[in-house]
């Protein structure tokens, strides 16, 4: 018997007690509070947020890049084995823009062709260790004359490097082009894409160019042409090098047609906040070609390199439909429909002709004078409550 | 007097009103759907999400690889130095696989092996600029007799590549090993792992060669094995070239041992998107070795490269119980259990016989003609109120 | 009339009715929960989780490196050129420390340098294939007399590796210099920072070393002082390799002045996990320089190269004031004020004197006989209901 009021305590439902104000400005207010909020859960959170959907943000991407054309300088026509670097075709690579070569240089003394003057040993002594010399500083003074200061002595690879004429840059660079082969993976939808739709034949793919409106998913880009959508000084940036970033965007939608997965991109400078720097404005590195004289002697070739360096960086999520987002974000927002009440109850009580009356009518007081004159036995009390063995759960939830 | 009141008035408590009502179908439906809203926040939620820890998904990853094994091209034997690119063992490299040599280039003229015919200097001319031919067009028609149609002069790297023969693939290429050293840090739990256990002697790491069952701790993999893996025809991956990811995945729950925390090893083809293509299957690159001839003249090997392309891409998150998402989300499963309430509101409105009278009883009306008629002084509702003073902040949180 | 009876019903309000309890026990319980809980989202959520904020955790880096310095390894002097791979300055980069020689390799056959000894040919047979050979074994075994064993023979680059005589290190790595130039941009907000403010002026940028107290946005590094932020044996280091982590922090609050965007560096030892592991500590790699003899023979230099790689990694975000997660938050910390009914209504209901007296108050019980009872015609009960044409949703929302 016990056992079976238990159960019947058990399935009984609790439901808060409501107060039905008829108040025009209240009523009002509470509707366009949540007009307003079921609105904002619409349009922002379900359509343009598209709350229903899982999202996979760990796209994996693998990029192949090609560069193709035919650089002339000075003497020279040059290929892409010899002005790209690295050869292997990465998501990062440079294009050689200008070039300083000095040639057969050999280990050696020799004086040093930039930046410390001298007159004596003394001055070349306290460079020792220097980092900026062409050489590891001997410490000797090299002078031509007792009158014009003289220059220090390095040790290293001699001759030194001798920047004073300045090179032309290799302007054929804008109508190189690059090859961009993109293929990505959502891994939790299993949803493979390539940034070129397999539909196009060998010859479309091999005379089309990117551009923005008229060929959007071409995937061979002029370099001349990424240069200017940047919005930069296309002549510096070739003379000095820099940083350029192609940017592909994968926003895939995976609950319309697969074939609306497609790539978007944009092109930036990278290296822009050093524009205004006093030194290192562009890019430029040094690498040697290594030779061997008939008498086994190595000797190299050392290149100083002005480049643009292209970085492709692929970003991007993919959203799918699914249950749980969808449930848990109805939930939220039936649960925050409610909020209105917040509101409205500040003004019902505070501000509303009758606020005295309503607040009377919402919140009934229980004084302990109450409480403890119903301790005294009054079988009155006992009878409406019956239900004594009620859980602390059974109580407590319901009011949530 | 009037602070004490205050005092008295802000430590009241104000909790919502219920309904308590007997009704064995709307408290059936009303306790299913509370045991939903717990299995749904202890399975899902807790048990197969591990709301209550805290995840680090910044995986800090650093990858070394060492490739191994000798492979025959035609008359020579190739090393590691000969067929990896690049050669400092980082996280992507190639791995040759076929290659088209073409040796003692020097700067020059010569007649173009591809791709334009032409009968005189004018075909050629229209060409200017064409990054499809093998050197620079110099808009001269070279014809050997009138008969049949000539090339047009390239200027540039002489001879030009010639791919008429095709070569055959360094099968060898199966056997090679690549060895995997992958370390890991969470930044957030100060946590480093390697992928492969300390305690692995000397002679198990270098007799050992990975597989996803027998040995999957073991940092070797068979090339042959990987190609397999990926479930691709080996044979024109081998001649083509394409590019393999290796994905090391870490997923690890650091409320149990360390040890547990070990690396998933998968085999994809990254490329994949691109197999049904018109062209550009596979991967290729172009590099050269230069050389210096007697008289100082500077003269290069072309090699056409046909590699396979290892990506190890590395992926992962820690979790560890934390206070703060546990208590979140013990009151997010609190709170949630309450919505049951939404549903069984309107079964009991509505559907169930005496719908009527449990409106009643739920929802007290309060009309406007009330209101006006106790604002007519009646001392029996001012009594009842009693706190006049309620602060909007009193009276409005509670309802929430 | 229909009509206007819905639309009267439709702007009514709905407010939960509240029992006010006047016990001071359950109202400081309930204020000191609500203070709490205040307090977590006042402290926590807003101010250290800066809540209010859109985040841009996708920050897109490009990093050039430049290494500077000249190191004496026996005989000759090294420079950039020659101790650094890949040379173009990307963001990980190894810095050569050690190196093992050897000339005039050229494909043939000889003996192995390492490690299967033999008597007979059938000994070397066995070991076809092996990877751990100095090249491709021939099966034939190499005795200088009978007596003692000899080693198989190998084809291949000839003659083989020797790694017998332990090479010093190049100990001048030390004051090698690392010029980091790490330009970051946070898309979302369209903000671009370089990591070094553009006011330095071009010879402090030239004469400062980074220090993390003296000197925290210089953007030159010593590497000695890298490797001793990283708190390994130096030594160790060098002589065997190893893998250092920069790591660039940026954490941008664009709420204040964008000139508090800084990095943050910080080193690590990324293949730290490993050291206690049988082999393959520390890092080497090998690469080939490759000639051309008189009669058009090509041989080569392999270089065993011990290096130490550095990587530098950037990591960071920003966040900016906006006013939909403000919003959100705000209302999330509203909605758990009122969490701490649940916990006083457990109290209230059950711990405390009078709690039945509380839960006969809280709790208005709707037995099936008082509904059956009214559902005999009763004149009274239609009267207090009227609106009969209430909607679902009318009814059913208020509750939540």
């Amino acid at each position: 018997m016990v056992l079976w009021g238990c159960i019947i305590d058990f399935f009984t439902y609790e439901s808060t007690k409501s107060v039905v104000i008829k108040n025009w400005s209240v009523g009002i207010i509470n509707r366009i509070v949540q007009v307003a909020i079921i609105a904002y859960f619409v349009g922002y959170v379900f359509i343009h947020e598209k709350a229903y959907q899982t999202k996979d943000t760990g796209i994996e991407s693998s990029v192949m890049t090609k560069v193709k054309g035919f650089g002339r300088h000075y003497d020279r026509i040059m290929d892409v084995a010899d002005y790209v670097f690295p050869q292997e075709g990465t998501n990062v690579f440079c294009i050689m823009t200008r070039l300083y070569v000095t040639e057969n240089q050999f280990q050696g003394r020799c004086p040093d062709s930039w930046p410390f003057t001298c007159t004596m040993d003394d001055d070349c002594k306290k460079y020792y260790g220097s980092v900026l010399s062409s050489g590891a500083i001997t410490g000797k003074c090299l002078t031509e004359d007792n009158e014009s200061p003289g220059v220090c002595e390095v040790e290293g690879w001699c001759p030194t490097e001798n920047e004073a004429f300045k090179t032309k840059p290799m302007i054929d660079i804008r109508n190189f082009t690059i090859f961009i082969k993109n293929s990505i993976n959502f891994p939790l939808f299993d949803v493979t894409r390539g940034n070129f739709p397999s539909t196009m034949t060998s010859d479309e793919i091999k005379n089309c160019t990117y551009h923005p409106e008229k060929s959007p998913f071409c995937p061979i880009f002029r370099v001349g042409d990424i240069l200017n959508y940047t919005e930069q000084t296309v002549e510096k940036l070739i003379e000095k090098g820099g940083e350029i970033g192609i940017n592909i965007e994968w926003k895939c939608n995976l609950d319309i047609d697969l074939d609306y997965c497609v790539p978007l991109y944009s092109f930036t400078r990278l290296d822009k906040p050093f524009e205004k720097n006093a030194i290192s404005k562009g890019y430029n590195f040094r690498f040697a070609r290594y030779y061997k004289s008939d008498n086994g002697t190595e000797y190299r070739t050392l290149y100083k390199v002005f480049a643009i360096r292209f970085d492709v960086m692929v970003t991007g999520n993919a959203g799918k439909f699914d249950m749980v987002p969808t449930l848990i974000n109805v939930v939220a927002a039936l649960t925050s429909v409610g909020l209105g009440t917040v509101l409205c109850d500040i003004i019902l009580l505070n501000f509303l002709k009758g606020a005295e009356q309503y607040k009377a009518k919402k919140f009934e007081e229980v004084s302990p004078a109450q409480i403890e004159a119903s301790l005294t036995p009054s079988p009155d009390s006992r009878l409406s409550l019956k239900p004594g063995t009620k859980s602390s759960l059974d109580s407590g939830m319901p009011s949530l």
